[in-house]
């Protein structure tokens, strides 16, 4: 080793030892006679002091240090006069007698520092300095930490971690395959997985009994801020057991990581039907750290002669506790926000409930003091209160009473980073309607199974069938989702009849795990995490990017390795393929 | 969970209990009154007996089972009459009461036992059969604990595991790259890694310190038995280090694994130079199971009339212990064996020293009695040995020693499964001249360091420079390889210059790197380890396929999913791409 000690563990007890550091400039104080310098690495920051006045050597060297110039130092452990109880060597300093300058640096093009003055952009293509800065560096340590934790728990439960391949077959179905021309099978792809879906079911039907895998997936989609065009699953697959098995034993997984990872520990966590969830929420992901539940209003405002009421499918609302208080300007604004074609409400009405006990609504033309005594207690709304009504088709009136509930339980401060409230979300449906292709679309995916009692009506009321699904919500994120696989040859050919496959289609597809079901496959189950999603909940992150070492921009790029690029003729040829851009 | 225990748990303390057990039928044994059916699962096999001679149902469900149904059970666990020592679950049987059928199995295509009558082929298609059996699984879940090991003592040493990316650059340098078109970057690729290289030096231009990952890493090149287009690697890096560092962290990592997973404790391991591992055995990974040096025989051997050994650049002996008897028939054998084109010796000169005290050599007219006793003493020959000689042009005849020697080992039962010899090499050359392009490449690659005692000779002579690089050899197999790198821009400047790289190459494929080095990169080097090779030498196998759980053969094919495979015009539209076959 270059150093006797990191930057990071130095303390009183070393006092008198002569040690060697290795670390970069933080910062530098030339004090004349003396020059104090903050060396950091990894695992800390340590402050050196220089005697100029006596050593010209050394004086000739302090002069030329910038920051984030790579130091090797020796000297010995001193007390420090002026201590700093923040830091674990605040009570020591280096009498430094010796520097060497491993690698000098050109100014940095943003402060290396917690809080940088890099925008977006230039940190991306300098992501190497970026990376050195503490908060992102915790983020991988964070991240590190719960994969090795991850493993731990499942080792423990005799699961075994099997690498599935990367390079498999394209399915047409669902998001878009990353597709690779293989040289060697000239006009012949292999694809990028979307998921290891079928080879963990094919485990499972080899008898692998319980498996895992922390494995790269890719899916070529547009991307949002929060997607990248290769994520990371935890993906388990499990053989002989129940729904039931799979939500303790995940859940278990789940607290496992908060206790040892953050020192939290989580109660049970509770359960909710899909419908529950959408009737109270408009969401299939709740964020269960606030209430704010709906209210469906349908009995008590319909029949009054308010047309937008009467002629709603649905009338929700919610209680915004303690906003009485809210102005006409920050309602109209309210009202604003949520006409925003990404939201597309056509209107917010709302009812005041004065600290003085009076109520008082926006729609006070169509309803009496008895009608809004009676919303009030629907909503159980007390004095000082505001009650925010929407109405309309039922499917879009809860999507757009979800977003409104978000962003009040984000001005009310409810969604503290620092509070988990995880939830599992139950029987969702099995198929989902697609108004582009005008068919079904299995909601999870062609393999999960539907409840045994709702099989009758895939034929009569395709769209009401119950899946044996499952979501784990955490603060309003899916953070994982899974079911009890269907493992019957039969009814995955139904399934994949109901998907629109033809015979022919469904065995190019998924012939060879249909064969498999032929074979003695187990009844078998499992989930999958996103896990840079669990990790940038744990950071108290809005994105993934900065719990992924080099992540990629809004159109797949990475700008500092430049890529995607073109590559030469030579290498098209050899693969037998050629670009068809307009020239 | 569908059971109670796992078939390979019950013993005599469990005598009384009614469990359930799940899995699938082994074999089954009808003896008329009672049937036994083995019942497998990934932990064991138990014996289930069936009273059938009272229960017409539990007759009827007996009679139908056949090989690899998949079995749900209930009984009372009772101690057998004739108990099996060899098995955990031997004291003990199953008297079942109720038997469940969970799926049925078509007959499979082959045995699924230890030892199959399955072909290659037909396994490969149906690879989830396959992997029923037990060696297959055994050597999947013998990897799962080596990659637990890896992390657990990685993570002990403060290494962090940072996932680095799939979806990089193409470098045309080295081995060809598969390529990804990017839909939204139309006419411009990715290309999959051959290894994190640059982006584990970027890490430590990060200061991460410590960096490892077991990663999957993808090469497009025409494949051997030994080569996978996909293949994991254990990917390691530090900073402030020496190379001494790194040897002993991952000596002490191969003999954890050694410890923990096989219960063997190795010694320190030997270290070689290069030039003496070329020199003594002829190849850079020397087994060293056994000894068989070579001897230079030039000063006694030459001089003599012997044109063939007097226009030898090179006369190489080894001593064949105990094969004086081997039969000129077995000599003429493998005088054929070297001349084969792969080996392309041109001949085998070979000398006996018989038990009764004679030397007898295939080249008596040149050489007295003592010359030969001359040979004998260089090469420690005592009665009973066969010496065994070729001559040529040193580097060819060096390789085609090194395959003679290798089969004598074997011949002579010196290579043991069970005996494991590790080696470090070390100070490789850093280029190495290609007869092809006529010119210098990287030995390792791009980023090694030279020694910097040798750096003058990069002028002048190029081959002669040695690197800070090092193998770890186990058995005559590379394991892992890595080396001190350069993290100085201008020395990483001149090695591309070398290379045969244009500064304008050179900054357009490596320029991030070589600005990176520009922001304080602190010293730093690694190694990587090849993770299939290592399991398949723990689980001593000769080929990596059976410890990767979906292999592809040599054609790069999976033929259980049938990939590559082609894919439709919609999709290749979308990726503005087209193929360049011939119609």
């Amino acid at each position: 080793m270059l150093r006797t000690h990191t930057c990071g563990e130095l303390t009183i007890s070393n006092l008198g030892e002569t040690v060697t550091l290795c670390g970069w400039v933080q910062k530098s104080r030339d004090l004349g006679a003396t020059t104090f310098i903050d060396v950091r690495d990894r695992y800390g920051l340590t402050q050196l002091v220089l005697n100029t006045d006596n050593d010209a050597t050394l004086r000739e060297k302090a002069k030329g240090l910038g920051r984030e110039f790579v130091l090797k130092v020796t000297g010995k452990v001193i007390e420090r006069t002026s201590k700093n109880a923040k830091m674990i060597t605040g009570d020591i300093e280096i009498a430094v007698t010796d520097i060497e300058i491993l690698n000098s640096s050109k100014t940095p093009p943003f402060i290396i520092e917690d809080e940088t003055d890099g925008g977006e952009e230039l940190r991306a293509k300098y992501r190497y300095l970026d990376l050195r800065r503490n908060p992102i560096r915790n983020n991988l340590m964070l991240r590190h930490k719960m994969a090795q934790e991850i493993r731990k728990y499942l080792d423990g439960l005799d699961f075994i971690e099997v690498e599935t391949p990367v390079l498999i077959k394209s399915t047409p179905e669902g998001a878009r395959d990353f597709v690779v021309p293989s040289r060697m099978n000239p006009g012949e792809f292999y694809a990028l997985p979307q998921s290891p879906q079928t080879f963990k079911q094919l485990l499972m039907v080899s008898g692998f009994d319980r498996y895992f895998q922390i494995v790269k997936c890719f899916r070529d989609e547009d991307l949002r801020a929060d997607r990248q065009p290769e994520f990371t699953q935890i993906d388990c697959e499990l053989s002989f057991i129940t729904q039931e098995d799979i939500l303790n034993i995940f859940e278990g997984l789940t607290r496992h990581l908060f206790k040892t990872v953050k020192g939290i520990d989580l109660v049970k966590f509770p359960r909710m039907q899909y419908a529950d969830a959408m009737r109270l929420y408009g969401s299939d992901k709740p964020d269960l750290r606030f209430g704010m539940e709906f209210v469906e209003l349908n009995g008590i405002m319909k029949g009054k002669n308010f047309s937008i009421f009467d002629n709603a499918e649905l009338i929700v609302g919610i209680n915004a506790k303690g906003c009485a208080e809210y102005t006409r300007k920050q309602l109209d604004e309210l009202t604003e926000w949520l006409k925003r074609p990404q939201i597309g409400a056509t209107g917010l009405i709302y009812c005041r409930y004065g600290t003085d006990g009076t109520l008082k609504s926006s729609v006070d033309k169509f309803y009496g003091e008895d009608d809004l005594t009676n919303l009030a207690a629907a909503l159980s709304a007390e004095p000082g209160d505001l009650i925010l009504i929407l109405a309309g088709q039922s499917q879009k009136v809860r999507k757009q009473m979800n977003e409104l509930r978000l962003e009040m339980g984000t001005r009310l401060g409810l969604r503290n980073k620092n509070d988990f409230a995880p939830l599992w979300v139950l029987d969702f449906p099995l198929l989902e309607w697609d108004e582009e292709t005008e068919r079904y679309h299995a909601m999870h995916h062609p393999f999960t199974s539907p409840k045994p009692e709702d099989i009758a009506m895939l034929d009569t009321e395709p769209g009401e069938v119950r899946a044996n699904a499952y979501d784990l919500v955490i603060n309003g994120t899916e953070i994982g989702g899974g079911s009890i696989r269907i493992h019957d040859r039969t009814l995955q050919a139904l399934m994949f009849k109901h998907l629109g496959f033809s015979p022919e289609e469904a065995q190019k597809q998924f012939g060879f795990l249909m064969d498999a079901f032929e074979y003695g496959a187990p009844p078998h189950g499992g989930i999958a995490f996103g896990f840079d999603r669990l990790c940038s909940i744990f950071a108290g992150l809005d994105s993934i990017r900065d719990v992924i070492a080099f992540p990629k921009n809004n159109s797949g790029r990475d700008v500092m390795i430049d890529t995607p690029s073109s590559i030469s003729d030579a290498q098209l040829n050899e693969l037998k393929i050629t670009t068809t851009l307009p020239l």
